[in-house]
């Protein structure tokens, strides 16, 4: 079967919808994957989404429930009846149980919670109560544990009986009696070992683990860096009681990269889906670098007045600041993005310094020659003044030259104070551009121009 | 155990070498996980790297090897004997061998292919024959195969003879007597199977693959849809050659981001790790959009000639150039990130641009406020006086609402043109708001200051 198949069968299912064969409806859903459910009823009217979700097998409820963003899934349990919502919620996996009562409103969450048996009850309020980001509160206590003394036909026996509603069985815990963690083993491992063995023998005992009050991320790097399916969270007496897999390490790092992009566009983070983040929060992150960034313009405002008397003797100079300005925060900002990123996927090191911007220090000069040689070419032709020509190319190249350069310093040192080196957005690089050019621009029109400037 | 050890153990690793107790040394590796021997390795001095390297297990030698990067195992492969070089690469998995040769010059890969056994090195030969990014070009043809007539008890016997090797077992697919793939079963499917049942009874028919020559990013599509372990790969006739799995798709996802990363500070894809794109290439990524921006910027330039009245009799004007066209910039490149990003992700959707645009357009009216507000008092306070002030704090008001609309407005119409949103840079949008908010606030300052413009 191959992706996107959905657009091919978007019109049976109209048809089966407006026949109202509700039959021929259900028998196609079960054959479909939740993923594809999911595509199909989001292509539907609101009120064949409602019903497409009643014509749903129990299990697969859930499972396409699990996949909706918390928006939707707000929306959805509005419309469904509490017996409903009730079966829906059992159902799902303890880990996106916490995740969808972690975007909903307080008095929603206590009411849905109260929906829950006893036991389910007491496992998502102890999950609620880790840390936010805390591998805890994205973990799930859905493990498969076994003993040291079993023997491994006695354990693919636990696995066969405890499986079914596991989040994985391919990586199995080896737990004490008082619950805490001793080894590790893959269903790899349990399979191709001999039924006969004990599996003290065959546990790997060093287990790389977190702590339920780690952050998230430690975890994500456990997986990430050790290449494995999942990782187990402990407690403080290093007792085993859930685990974070694969899957959810993903969506982390989906996080992540949000986190970087908005950082490098000058926005604090904001951890909140697209239509979820209120008003006056969407106006806190984003302000405060806006106003930095205002403020911080002061500098240049201050410099183009020092050189009014240059400025006002030959107005063209102003003609080309925007040009010189931009074109160094442009390559100001390649340049910092290059790095930035090369930092976030460890491709480069910090002790490369020295070779980075010995390497990056000939490209600036380089694109420069060419940027400045086309802005000559520019100005030649549309003031037909050698000099101001002249004046404008070289400040191009240099202006380009220095920007390149400090792009990338400035992540550099960010790391080496041991700063998020995203924190350097492209607006902060442009500001400091924008002051540095100016002053490169008019120290140079003093020279070729042979202006004086009155003191 | 815990994340970053290694730290810890450094001191005793350091010692164990300068007292050359190899044995010590030899012992200490062996217990230790490949990412954590590549961590060690990393840290140490180039000879005592080689050293380290000659100390470990044959199997692990090539587990750590597959887990440098392509620079490192390079450098590493001409210190190596051949015999040493042949032992690492038949014992490395078909996916990792195929990732180094495709980095390596022509003549070391044809070199290194020598050195492979007949079956080896046809078997590279065809994985390197698919195209550049293809699914083909990342697959390993290490999978488990079952046959449909077979039984459960039969498959797990044949999973134990012949998993070893393979890339993972937790995913079966069944294939018929032509090779042409009929089904997928989990491990989990089988383990918690009657031994007595038919594979073809518990196998799942409705199985997602992509083929050879789809692009990479299929795979990666299909995988994380799916939230499958592994997706099968099968050649024009349907047969099944070989697998894509999950770690794959991880790294497939880190280079998408990165593409994103470059494309939004306007650098086209450099698909190379850092430090082995050459001199040329790294201008010609970065050169093409600066010079289109250099270019563009020339409508600043006209329009800075064409308001030359407004600006010769109030020269003041000009000081605040850069604080306007920066603030325009800087709130631009923040929405157009918002919405790169949130589309990327799917949180939004390019049916709701009407909602985007009316939350964000109240978002930017009173950004633009605070701002304008303070370079108000900012302009008052240096210059006295208030009509300037004036024009400066409504301009930019005006200058950051707008910057904001266009910012989000551009990647829209990216998504809507069907072009990569991603492709909307930050310089892109900052030269657009340039030429912008020059005509803005010049066109206040002629109202404001009632200056006349000389035709």
């Amino acid at each position: 079967m191959e992706l996107q198949w959905i657009k091919i069968f978007l019109p049976e299912i109209k048809e089966l919808i407006e026949t109202k064969d509700f039959k021929g409806l259900r028998d196609f859903l079960r054959e479909r994957h939740p993923a594809d459910i999911l595509d199909i009823l989001r292509e539907l009217e609101p009120t064949e989404r409602v019903m497409g979700f009643r014509l749903l097998d129990k299990n697969k409820i859930s499972e396409v429930f699990s996949l909706l963003e918390p928006v939707e899934q707000e929306d959805l349990l509005k419309q469904f009846s509490e017996q409903h919502a009730k079966e829906i919620l059992i159902e799902m996996q303890p880990d996106d149980r916490t995740q969808l009562f972690d975007e909903l409103p307080a008095h929603v969450v206590e009411k849905l919670l109260k929906l829950l048996p006893p036991l389910e009850r007491k496992e998502a309020n102890e999950l609620l109560n880790y840390p936010d980001n805390s591998a805890g509160r994205i973990m799930t206590p859905e493990y498969v544990g076994l003993r040291m003394d079993m023997t491994v036909a006695k354990a693919l026996e636990h696995i066969r009986k405890t499986g079914l509603n596991r989040e994985t069985i391919y990586v199995c815990y080896i737990v004490d009696e008082t619950q805490k963690l001793r080894g590790v083993a893959s269903l790899k491992n349990i399979i191709l070992a001999d039924p006969e063995q004990f599996i003290k023998d065959i546990m790997n005992e060093n287990v790389f683990f977190v702590h339920t009050t780690d952050d998230q991320e430690k975890a994500v790097r456990v997986v990430q860096k050790y290449d494995i399916l999942a990782v187990p969270v402990v407690d403080n007496e290093d007792r085993l009681v859930g685990i974070v897999t694969v899957d959810d390490v993903l969506d982390v790092v989906q996080e992540e990269v949000t986190e970087d992009f908005q950082r490098m566009a000058g926005i604090q983070t904001i951890e909140e889906e697209y239509f979820r983040v209120g008003f006056s929060k969407r106006i806190l992150n984003r302000v405060t670098w806006l106003v930095i960034l205002v403020v911080a313009a002061t500098i240049s405002q201050t410099i183009l007045k020092r050189y009014a008397g240059v400025l006002g003797s030959m107005l063209a100079l102003t003609y080309f600041i925007p040009m010189l300005t931009g074109s160094g925060g442009n390559t100001g900002s390649q340049s910092s993005t290059l790095v930035i990123r090369a930092l976030a996927t460890g491709e480069i090191k910090l002790k490369d310094w020295w070779r980075i911007l010995l390497r990056e220090s000939k490209v600036g000069v380089s694109l420069g020659f060419i940027m400045g040689l086309i802005a000559f070419t520019i100005a030649y032709i549309s003031l037909g003044q050698c000099a101001l020509a002249m004046t404008v190319g070289v400040s191009l190249w240099t202006v380009v030259s220095v920007g390149n350069v400090i792009g990338l310093a400035i992540p550099l040192f960010f790391r080496f104070v041991k700063l998020d080196p995203a924190f350097v957005s492209a607006p902060l690089i442009a500001t400091l551009l924008d002051a540095t050019g100016l002053v490169i621009y008019f120290e140079i029109a003093r020279r070729v121009l042979t202006l004086t400037v009155p003191t």
